[in-house]
């Protein structure tokens, strides 16, 4: 199984996977979702908004077990994070009927569309679109780097983008949705655990610092009469590090445009883009403020016009503490883990029960070629997936 | 004059112009300056390397006295660095006619090709070319951003390019090279003069860092398990402003590559240029070292590889004593200044006796739209070239 998909949407120069939302990578992991699911004679169906379901059972029953995760990645991605999740259901499935379980529920296998958000810029778009936390209006306006819209990325990959929306008697269908994951940290390296429960997603968000300067020739001008947003930027950098260490929580700056990007030229802008997460509301707060707090002070001095913009914001997530007790249960108290990475779960908790495995990642590196699993730890979390399954839809 | 060339190649967005060499709106200008030669009854030529000339008198004759500048410009430049140079030199022959001057030795005004360099990395490329400072074959391997090789562009705009490299009977021919230009810093407006001379053009270079760390999500990976390039960087930027003010020299970080400059990834790779002046060899060198030196203890402690090249350096220029001399003797002992800018004057000086003269610029701002002279100064500039070239052709 994982032959096959190994090789899709992989970029030979990096060994890393670029599988963005609609296009042709993509195309290929979905038809390789569906011909898994055939061949196992489950009945496929692809959502209104683009998410692939496989069934085993009546999907109008309703209390269905569901189980999956996302074939899309980030640039130059891993090939565990979303596509584990996926495998180890059809896996899982296939233990299970091994085994002879009986099921008394519906059980589905899914790939949601669009989770890591790296073509349109907005992650969990599937699951968003399907919990009404993305209207279909914000949704056709989402463009991709050269311009071109969602509706006509779908409509160009085979999808009509007429019906997207929210999908809510689908949702009222489900009973349970169980996510695995690979470990996006080293938790379970450091308690020594194969296998772990998520206890809930720390609140996170994106903010845009915009540091306008004045474009001068750098050959040229003297220091003290320029205004060199790019200062003020690193300044903000080094103190985003400083207030995330001192509050035990995460910021980075990974993104940055510059404008005119001259090697002999002050630059008129600098962008920055803050990503933090904590694990708290009020952390959180502490740190964001810290750091807008001394990126202004850096500006002030500078002469720099500071602009900070809010681009998106997820509070926190606490996954339902039955379903989580019922998994702790039935693996033997495995550990209970919270968690930076947003995911589809996370947006679907909000509409029904849900709730997440992880399984260890020995190095903690994810959206990364070097993300990794051992085959081992990837059979443990098979095998948990699978006693939670029977667990949830055989009793 | 200035009517005609003011709206070639502006960019309405930013008002700045983008006349990259060999694009459309160098076609343009070189256009302009043809029909300026002609309408004066100049004998207009194009040498091997691309570069114009208009001619008054025999090019052949030997002894010739030149004047002349650029039209290209940096991304998003203003409307005088370069173009005041050409407009001036064209000014100033028609202020010579209507003063019934006779020259007595050829004089040329002139347009050299490429000399910022935006299109292919490499300034001064036309006089580099001339003077035997590039090599015909590094000129052929010289590409842009889409690819672009220097021979298909130059062939693409009607210019063929087999017959490129060092022209050393046509330099030999000029008797003085006098170049006019904007000044780029605030040497004038401080001292109150409208018109200086050029001492010599500082030792510059330009100096690439690569900061190479580990991707990694950023929602996710522990502070302590990062290896984040980006802390070094802005350590880096920040050490450079340090060392430049220590020195009394320039220090610029203006232009940076994110590898993959996604929101939600630790960067595997952080690439900055540094830009770096002094007055003088030793002051330079300790400003380079100081920032190198500081660079690398950051990214030990960061357990990043840093990688540090040297992409192009231009040693200390002293323009000709005695043509600097007589020049002030013509203009009455304006200032003399250094400049911390690189020249097509500045190639030229290796071969031929070579001034500068600038003309206050009263923000000191350049390669910006903001770049400005008043009308007043320039008419002080042109008269102030018309007198030299007197002094210099007529006497």
């Amino acid at each position: 199984m994982w032959r096959e998909l190994k090789p899709l949407g992989r970029a030979a120069e990096s060994g890393g996977y670029r599988r963005y939302a609609w296009t042709a990578a993509d195309t290929d992991c979905r038809a390789w979702f569906r011909a898994q699911a055939e061949s196992r004679g489950l009945a496929y169906e692809t959502d209104r908004n683009g998410n692939q379901w496989a069934w085993l059972g009546d999907p109008l029953a309703g209390d269905a077990v569901v189980t999956g995760s996302h074939l899309d990645s980030v640039p130059d991605g891993g090939a565990f994070d979303g596509p584990l999740g996926v495998v180890s259901a059809f896996a899982a499935l296939d233990e299970l009927r091994g085994r002879g379980a009986r099921f008394g529920k519906p059980l589905a296998l899914t790939n949601f569309g669009d989770e890591e958000g790296a073509r349109f810029g907005l992650a969990c778009v599937g699951s968003r679109l399907a919990a009404g936390q993305l209207t279909p209006d914000r949704a056709h306006a989402l463009r991709d780097g050269d311009g071109v819209t969602l509706p006509q990325a779908m409509e160009a990959a085979g999808h009509d983008p007429s019906a997207i929306g929210a999908d809510p008697e689908r949702l009222a269908r489900i009973g349970a949705f169980v996510e695995l994951h690979v470990e996006q940290g080293r938790a379970l390296d450091l308690s020594g655990d194969p296998v772990g429960i998520a206890s809930a997603i720390w609140p996170h968000g994106r903010w845009r610092f915009d540091f306008h300067g004045e474009a001068n020739h750098a050959g040229t001008t003297r220091l003290a009469d320029r205004r060199d947003p790019m200062l003020s930027y690193a300044e903000t950098v080094l103190a985003a590090r400083r207030e995330a260490e001192l509050a035990g929580a995460l910021a980075t700056f990974g993104k940055v445009s510059v404008e005119p990007n001259g090697v002999n030229a002050i630059p008129s802008l600098v962008r920055g883009w803050l990503d933090s997460r904590a694990a708290d509301q009020p952390a959180l707060d502490t740190v964001v403020a810290g750091i807008e707090r001394a990126a202004r002070e850096s500006a002030d001095r500078a002469g720099i016009d500071l602009r900070v913009v809010r681009e998106s914001f997820s509070p926190v997530v606490e996954f339902q503490h039955a379903l989580r007790d019922e998994l702790g249960r039935i693996l033997g108290a495995p550990p209970v883990l919270g968690t930076g990475a947003g995911h589809d779960a996370g947006i679907l908790s909000a509409s029904v029960p849900t709730a997440m495995l992880f399984v260890r990642n020995p190095t903690g590196v994810s959206h990364s070629p070097a993300e990794s699993a051992t085959e081992d730890d990837c059979v443990a979390g098979i095998l948990a997936l699978a006693d939670v399954l029977e667990g949830l839809a055989c009793s």
